[in-house]
């Protein structure tokens, strides 16, 4: 495989948002070389790769950069479709733009690099009433249990039989940990969040999940030590 | 046409998110009811079509309610395409991811209603540097500018011979009077800014533009009345 062919990924390797196109990589069996950037520094291939954002994740494919983690995963769906690899959006488009919403939502209110003020305050990194935050992520949680239950019909994925855009939009939150997740109160969340955890194409994009949960907490306080979570 | 047939949006119509979904329409022909939200009040409608973020725009397609603005603007192209209405996102998915990267960006850095700090400073909504914000929003124009040259490829837009997904995404800033396009540094954008507001689409998506800017000045200011533009 020429350089120009080849796929790689410039990663750091704890971010989920990296994390994101790697598990959709696996699922498709793209094979990908991972270019790790060193926290704290930004290589020279990053900002050429990505300058206006300047972060992780960049897909290069034929060596054209491809940034934005859940564009990726749309691209990855595009470009490499096959029977063995089913599609993570769905044929119908009224399905499909329901996922996209979810996934959007996911991004809004649920991830840590946003930083939702609810986020920021559970993880000790901003002041604020803890149970009101409790409150605004348990409603979240809440909401996207109600989706799932729609979505999947009864099966076992956001995306039906097969772990779809959804499923690996909202990965994310179940691998960095801060989830929260209730069994009594979104119990097919739960269920969902550990089929989605022993799946073989998590399983392979993160051969280490506990480490990663640990360095997602240590990292995540880092801006506040005094008050983060140990 | 039953209701269970018709197309709906539930709109506002000084909303730019609105009125990238009534270009959509019209570019490709499709016959709407405008169902109008009233300033201040959300109808029970609303309130049912998008119980989680109970906004407009929501588009009522067989009943079924989509909402996001971007995510209707894909749906869209995705139900209704003909020889006569051009897909709003090309066949590459190179390009098609390319797209989608800047339709983010217009969205996370220039839309009033995500309300970046530099754009509330403009609109003497926060305090702060004017200078800085004045940087800041001519450096997002700046990368506007240059993607418009390699997008558009000498064409007409960003979609190239047709009004695309980036085109209908950025039309809300033209639209909104915030733009402060500076015809010096990007000649490119001002010019496609001047077509696209003259495009047939466009003028029957909003048949007075001089009025929705003015409303758009006033109401952005609402909330700062002593400190806002008048």
């Amino acid at each position: 495989m020429s350089e120009a062919e080849a796929v790689r990924v410039i990663g750091l390797w704890p971010s989920p948002f990296v994390i994101r196109v790697l598990i959709a990589l696996k699922l498709k069996g793209v094979k990908y070389e991972l270019v790790e950037e060193v926290v704290g520094k930004k290589s020279e291939l990053l900002l050429r790769s990505n300058p206006v954002h300047k972060k992780v994740p960049v897909l290069l494919h034929h060596g054209k950069p491809i940034s934005e983690s859940l564009i990726i995963v749309q691209y990855i769906d595009e470009v490499w479709s096959s029977d063995d690899a089913p599609a993570f959006l769905p044929a119908d488009a009224y399905t499909r733009a329901v996922q996209r919403f979810w996934a959007q939502y996911v991004d809004d209110k649920l991830t840590l690099t946003q930083l939702p003020p609810a986020i920021r305050i559970l993880r000790g990194m901003d002041d604020g009433g803890k149970d009101e935050a409790v409150e605004q992520l348990s409603a979240a949680l809440q909401l996207l249990e109600e989706a799932f239950v729609k979505l999947s019909q009864g099966k076992h994925y956001f995306g039906g039989d097969s772990v779809g855009y959804l499923d690996i939009a909202l990965a994310v939150e179940k691998i960095a940990g801060v989830t929260l997740l209730d069994k009594a109160k979104v119990p097919n969340l739960v269920a969902w969040a550990d089929r989605l955890c022993t799946h073989p194409a998590v399983v392979d994009a993160i051969p280490d999940a506990d480490k990663f949960v640990e360095f997602s907490v240590t990292y995540g306080s880092s801006s506040k030590p005094t008050n983060g979570p140990k």
